[in-house]
């Protein structure tokens, strides 16, 4: 295992350590540092709330801040938080309009979440829940995982709660681009939890994984790896077989990178990926590049196609500032 | 060699193309993909041009945008742009104001600007140059290296720029901010050269290579991989015997990573040298973590340190805002 640690097993809080260390934007509460909250708080304004495990920097963490998410619940490498540390984030950085909970479509991340929300019943904090589910090839959509695509959900429910929307409306609006929005990915190459020490899984010299999670879940198919432009052709044959995307019409486009893929690399299947909607007429509204939900040190990306009305174009291009994320 | 490509001839131009049909805030010129401008031009600005080999984004084109950069000379894998090319870049970039040529220390890159000065003296736009020497391990200050402390180069340069000071000025910034950085790297994986593809040098299993520059180049020692924060004890203490920082003086750090390694290893890294730092009385006023000038996709970091007065913390916190780097 070669990685700049101490401790394996501080692996998790000295990295929280070191965010709290870099950026008084944030903060902790409860005495607990998994308990990752935003030190700005707008009175009357919905909260949204997110977590899961650690692992996928910027994803969940990096997206709390303004015009963003108001507060994270942080589990230990590729496990979920506890209901107890999302109640008292919630608790937190409720400001009177209630809390969005708005997270990735795994088992425990969904128990977590709605017994953090019976807890929030009794304080009579109001919760709303929505999970991402975008990754295509992970199977049917209400089985679906959340991947790289969950990025336009925090996107629009941030810009509606920052612009004063209510509960409903800012569910609404994670709803309406969880909706629009659909993922395909691949890996490279395993990565290694710190407290195991080894590959979660094993890839053949010059081989790939369609498919595969963010965790390392099983893809659809392994083999010699493609070209960038077989494997986008393929990825948006799978993309737009589920959702189609007519001539004319408009997506924005997140080309994600798991970890150990070089920024490089990202451009030139960025280059494929505009090359072939622009042969099918389909008109890219603004293209996003780069590390936006990765797996430690996992090589592979992965393709997001979130097809955008006026309103969603909106929402995209509303300001935030995280520690992690700007965009102006 | 695990790579999202095409032909590895084409690796430089397939990502210059990605990296155009996303950012309509930059264009090309002369026809040439090479040749990297920013689409706005401010009358009377000086301008500065910066330039080197591909494999290291965010560095060098990434910098081109509000408030840093105007122009990027585009050379093949870890190859220099041709003079031709920067002579180019900058008719297109002159303002009237004059051009600051800013750039690492490296011999081809040298030659090449330097050549690309005496075109421009004969078209009367007046350059000046200045080289990004940081990386203590690599030698005497004179042939030092440049790596991830130009960073704060062109944070200092881009602001006075911004603020339409002139010529000296400019180069002045710049030279204040290169006399107060010092950068220590280290490396834990090789990278893959993509026409060469294979490692460009071998480390064992669980070895390191602390000092390794940013191409390969031989470090002070290669050894069993050490802890953060004994990575983060050597370091600091290269750093501050190299450029003395008293305790209640300030520093900006940047923790740079070098293409593989995860986020969270360069936070938990963050960690221990902010406490390494506070131990010693030396405040912190700003940390930049994340990648700013890789190596592909090497496993590894590095530090940097830059001694800030009220002048270089307006010119670090001065907005900017690149299709690669956003600061608000």
């Amino acid at each position: 295992m070669k990685k700049i640690i101490n401790a394996p097993e501080n692996y998790t809080d000295d990295m929280l350590r070191g965010i709290y260390a870099a950026h008084p934007e944030v903060k902790y509460v409860n005495n607990d540092l998994r308990c990752y909250c935003t030190a700005k708080k707008v009175p009357g304004k919905v909260a949204i709330v997110t977590g899961g495990g650690t692992g996928h920097l910027p994803l969940f963490l990096g997206y709390v801040g303004e015009g963003l998410l108001d507060g994270c619940g942080v589990g230990s490498v590729f496990q979920s938080p506890s209901p107890e540390q999302v109640y008292e984030i919630s608790k937190e950085v409720d400001a009177g309009a209630g809390v969005l909970y708005l997270y990735g479509n795994y088992t425990g991340d969904i128990m977590t979440f709605d017994m953090a929300a019976e807890m929030c019943e009794m304080d009579d904090i109001k919760t709303q829940s929505i999970v991402g589910a975008d990754d295509v090839n992970s199977g049917a959509p209400e089985i679906r995982r959340g991947v790289a695509g969950i990025f336009f959900m925090y996107k629009a429910a941030g810009a509606k709660a920052a612009q004063m929307g209510d509960l409903d409306a800012v569910h609404a609006a994670a709803q309406k681009a969880k909706e629009a929005t659909r993922t395909v990915g691949f890996a490279l190459t395993p990565c290694v939890i710190p407290e195991v020490g080894k590959a979660n899984f094993s890839l053949g010299e010059n081989e790939m994984a369609m498919g595969m999670g963010i965790h390392g879940e099983p893809g659809i198919w392994n083999g010699p790896i493609k070209t960038s432009k077989e494997i986008a052709e393929e990825s948006l044959k799978t993309l737009l077989d589920d959702m189609p995307v007519a001539a004319g019409e408009e997506v924005a486009v997140l080309i994600n990178g798991l970890g150990a893929t070089s920024i490089e690399e990202l451009y030139i299947l960025s280059n494929d990926v505009s090359s072939i909607l622009k042969e099918k007429g389909i008109s890219i509204y603004r293209t996003y590049v780069g590390e936006y939900a990765t797996s430690m040190e996992m090589a592979g990306a992965s393709i997001s196609l979130c097809k955008v009305d006026s309103e969603l174009k909106d929402w995209i291009d509303y300001p935030v500032n995280t520690p992690f994320y700007c965009q102006r």
